[in-house]
């Protein structure tokens, strides 16, 4: 072994910056007899180093990963030989065989302290070298595989995020708002504090200070067809008890390093079955969520013309969305939202993209849930933000307990799209 | 889908006791589409029926699980053939179409509420199946896989039993105790609250009361050789400042359906950890450990005569053995002494079970762990049942930090034992 | 400052035990300008020093503070003549000038880490010795109105103990239990864990391990008569969810120390509270009580005769009592029961202490409270202790949250009884 | 009872605001015979209601507990008559029977669910009315006795404040900081997140969320001449382990209507000893600290001629100061040095105030706590604040362990300034 494999176990820090073969030199110790006897000092070295090396060297690694440990591939000629020659549990046999040995080494360096974290964090790195770096798919698989069982649902806990949670947590919080920015501490307590909104928040045991996903929600007398007016800061609270609808306005996941690994249904679901318990009063669970392919899709299809799904009077009258600030002008606005009604009802439940599926990704998302398409909300996201990407639509979804498994069923098998018959009318002819 | 599972679905009790088929029902609506859409509801329901199905069907069940769940024969067969062609990434292909559904079903039933510890507890009841039933092998082997990965070391986590712990817990600590029975609430007193002791255990964060496994130890001024004084009510403890030796004397694992699970190993090093940090005085980690083995093996050395490992003389001195209670006859006892330590010597050093590895078992962990041999103790346990098993014989098992890697890494490779000086020394010749 | 002293200060022993001059030198330094610099390291060195003090000592200490550290009588003297004299706010001057130096001394003892405690104890050293020293009275006082003052309601926390509190707790729970003994772990666990158990205490911050009081509960379909099949090991539990009655079976004071201090009373509206809001099906909240003062009282009925409240056919009739096991023999102990019911009719409702109050202890605090009296239970408790003390006889006395200050109102002021109809009816004559 | 007061029982609102004698009304009630069956409700009806009361109302109804509740004359009057007649125990008994009746109501307004906060705020309000309202002073009497009791530092808790601490603390650290204005969360965090900060605060059981006092900690590797470098958002931290100085830099007390309470020696005092125990290389333990009285003190002197403690060549070397923004100018900041030394040793040592003491209400706290003056920074705090109450002067007081009491006792008994050779030497001549 080396003199810096010895330096790096002892926690000195080597002459030079950590590079991928001292890495693997310590994945190699980590594996082996040596990682057996002293697995948790080992990992906690290597975690260390990964930590201290420079990005080029990570990649460089995990590169390695992909090489080097990959399935036995003598042990799975044998495997496949016995299932050939019909040997009993031959199958059962192939599938430990056939373990990339990175599965092994990934529980070891979970051994450490942070172990998780880290290993979450390696996933992060590899995914923003993977769209260079196609040879390192298999180790992402191996990534995914491995957290979508470690991050079961069943080891998650839900908390509530207050303002009484601790700072470290909050700051994370307004870090990671996807959909409507958090300004500031006080545009975040304004979300957390008053009577009638509420935050959730998945976390797993293993990282305790980092909400995994979180979902904002508003309580109101009425569904509410805007935005601006849930996130203004002189807005009155009302007490809950005299809510009876629950809006889930901004869910947000947090790791990068997870993707893949699905918590927004289960996060929204289990946020129903604890709102309803605490507020007998609500009756209605809906979303108002944002519609970021509308303004492409919308742009397409007017270009595309007779091609296209919009017929001429609908795209003559589309036009009024070239005017400058048209949103600001009372006059213009009222025929934009004419006009964009048809057009929405259009995109969401007869617009396909290549695989078939409805064009919008947080559409699949929430019909993939099982909820239906309850209202179509022009003018509901005059933010720049909003202009840009949907000409300031929105649009609830609704999540009906009793609908739920049906729609999820239509959708998944014949893409049925759920909707509401409002919406449905609100097709053009 | 039949009535009786649309009751068991809705949580009524159908009629007639739940049966395999009605629980195979719930996991094949577990792993369909709507399962993707209420998983957490289903497997609710699955983990309820199960619990309230008799043993017989739960074997059923289980049956059922290795005929009906396997790996998808067909995929396999078309990732063979692609690895076989010689196509890209099929290695790593192979892997994911080898998994048995099982596992599948596995992670979902961990969705429900007090999933793991259900899941847990139905492997509980398979090796209770097993010796009887060698089909249930690969349901075994995917619940073996899944929770070692599962209880993974970074997933648990270190917490100190003592006379603060909840009472839940503790009746689970005198429940599991397996090495030196725990009598009543004063004996567990007696072991957790005097300045001198110390309890540890490792929990995971889904199964919150329930200690997967804990040691017990003794702070004291020198290695002791006997248990009985230990475990004195009436012993006058000594304040921890002044403990120069921890004693490692009981270690209990609690979850059968964790079998194969290894957390021994990590457990003392953790504690070996803890202590050196809070009490810098102790210098000393040992065990005080029972010789399951050696009664049995002794008795059949002794019919064995020159075919065996023990010489004429020896067998001759050790004949002492045959008089009645001559533990209590201190000339006898003197004699026993005198003749069991080169006994016990050869035993633990030259002995060798079928596979060539030392007969005893407690000695395989422990010597696998890279502890040393460090001293035998004859007349170290006279109680009957540490007479019965081992002639009243306890060893003493030494963890020096700086040995461990080396001891692991001579005995997982070359079957070296290590052993103090004064062991080595006792063998007759 | 002697040398003794300076190790007291030290934390060294001095030679020869901690005599009662030791503890006063202690406490005139806390009281001086450097107690005012060091008060916790010198509070701490006082309390450490009595807790190593002999009893004898201790009391001539508390002896000490009676005749050391009373008002200054000069400053009295002052703030009299200014009263006198008609000065402006002397009369609120008064009240400082008279307050006993030893409440300073108290308050400055209170600075040590465990001085709440170490004070709860001296007061409770002073109580084993007023009986025989009435010159400790005024040190008493000032221990209860301090105590008075720290223990209010407002500072105490309420919380349920149940089968996950700590050990170090329950232990205290079955040491402290004055009413039914509880036997052993089983019979505490039989009290806590069955699902219609409760338990619940009053903690002080500073006494954190300390159950100031505790109240046990059953929840039942009716109102009980018998405590035995309460405490029955065999009983089969009811779901919480179908008793309509909690019965307050056991309450307990468990700081001598701090008698006088009223818990009793806040602790049992709370309880009702609590339990309402949790199970609203509970419509009846009553005690199931023991009659301390009924047997003392009878004898002394039947021996005064014609004099006393018995008129001679009821002394008749409980001649049934002189019989031997009468209560094993079903038809005496029918005849007890028809004699026994008019007598304690009688003693409750007739009988009068010489202050005018009813006889027994238990009447009075819970009438005090404003509970009424509901049922007479004759053949209610028929242990050793329950016919020793009462002839076998048990109340309930039932709250009703709408009777509760009237009836407490009426007893304070007049000393009516408040009483069921039945209770009323069953008066002889 | 009239129809306002049981509406505000009820807990309704009147018609027309709480005045003051519906306040009395439900204090007397409070008092009552039905004060003591239903004291927690009546408590929380009078809590609730003061808290809606208008503040000339609550002032109104302040200035009646004064007159309304004080001792009672006729009980006080019979105790002089027994102390007179030299009856036994007659001292003690005038401590009874002068307490005023407002302790008994204040005690039992506590019973009420957030009663010691609500009492605390009665005490804020009260000292916004004193100026103008000498009456009232027997009633803040009567608060600063009962919470110089109840908050005996015996009942507080320390707690570190990072952050991990809840926002909703956080927020009062910002709100409540009184020497260096907190800014921002930013501002904020870099006074506590930082390897090298530390804040800690005491809390009470009954005020969960509300530091009552809490200082904030730098660790150094020297003592500190300036406050500007310690609060730069971008500073370097060091690692903890290196500091060998901690520097209390700022302590703010929190709760107006605790005022007279002393918490800020025993703040300093813990601290102390908790960053010793964790932190042995910490040796010098010193406060960067605002010198509020001397910018005036210095114009009075200057103005004063030879009457004054300047002698007319400091006075002429302080002309200087009358330059603008003299700091800004390094050749006339350094002329402002040399003459600010002596005349601060002046202000420190020699200058007193009517009473005969320091004329700095900062020296006299430190001083008081037994700190020594350490040493002088001119040009210490450059901000607005800093230069218009101190010219721009800190200092630092040492807290040396073996120092304290001596340095506490001749300051308390003979005025005697403890003070590095340093600081002696800077005074002039």
């Amino acid at each position: 072994m080396s003199e810096r494999g010895r330096a790096l176990i002892g926690w000195r820090n080597p002459e030079g910056p950590v590079s991928a073969p001292d890495l693997v030199q310590l994945a190699d110790l980590l594996l082996s007899r040596r990682g057996e006897a002293s697995g948790v000092a080992l990992a906690r070295s290597l975690v260390r180093a990964y930590g201290a090396a420079p990005m080029a060297e990570r990649h460089a690694f995990l590169l390695l990963l992909a090489e080097r440990y990959g399935p036995d591939a003598e042990g799975v000629a044998r495997a496949v030989a016995a299932l050939q020659a019909g040997e009993p549990a031959a199958l059962e046999g192939l599938h430990a065989a056939a373990e990339p040995r990175r599965q092994e080494l990934f529980r070891r360096i979970n051994l450490a302290p942070g172990g998780t974290a880290a290993l979450v964090g390696m996933r992060e790195d590899l995914l923003g070298a993977l769209p260079e770096t196609p040879a390192l798919r298999p180790v992402d698989e191996d990534f995914a595989h491995l957290f979508g069982s470690w991050f079961n649902r069943g080891f998650l806990t839900l908390r509530q995020i207050d303002w009484n949670t601790p700072a470290s947590i909050l700051e994370k919080i307004i870090r990671y708002e996807a959909v409507h920015q958090i300004q500031n501490w006080d545009d975040l307590r304004n979300r957390l504090q008053p009577t009638d909104r509420r935050c959730f928040a998945f976390f797993h045991p293993q990282l305790v200070d980092e909400p995994l996903i979180f979902v904002e929600v508003a309580l109101t007398r009425e569904i509410p067809g805007a935005v601006g007016p849930l996130l203004d800061l002189s807005r009155q609270p009302i007490p809950a008890e005299e809510a009876t609808t629950a809006v889930f306005y901004s869910i947000s996941n947090t790791q990068r390093g997870l993707a893949g690994v699905s918590f927004g249904n289960f996060l929204i679901k289990q946020v129903v079955e604890v709102l309803r318990e605490a507020l007998p009063g609500i009756r209605n669970f809906v979303t108002l969520s944002p519609v970021p392919g509308f303004a492409r899709w919308l742009a397409a299809e007017r270009k595309a013309g007779d091609q296209g799904l919009l017929a001429a009077p609908l795209r003559e009258a589309l036009t009024v969305l070239e005017q400058p600030l048209w949103h600001q002008d009372s006059e213009a606005a009222a025929r934009a939202k004419a006009a964009l009604i048809p057009a929405a009802a259009l995109y969401f439940l007869k617009a396909r993209d290549r695989r078939g599926r409805p064009v919008d990704p947080v559409a699949r998302f929430h019909l993939g849930n099982g909820a239906r398409l309850e209202r179509l909300n022009p003018l509901g996201d005059l933010s720049e933000n909003g202009l840009r990407q949907s000409q300031g639509l929105m649009v609830n979804y609704l999540y009906a307990p009793n609908e739920i498994e049906r729609n999820h069923e239509g959708f998944a098998e014949a893409g049925t799209i759920a909707a509401s018959d409002a919406l449905r009318k609100a097709l053009p002819g």
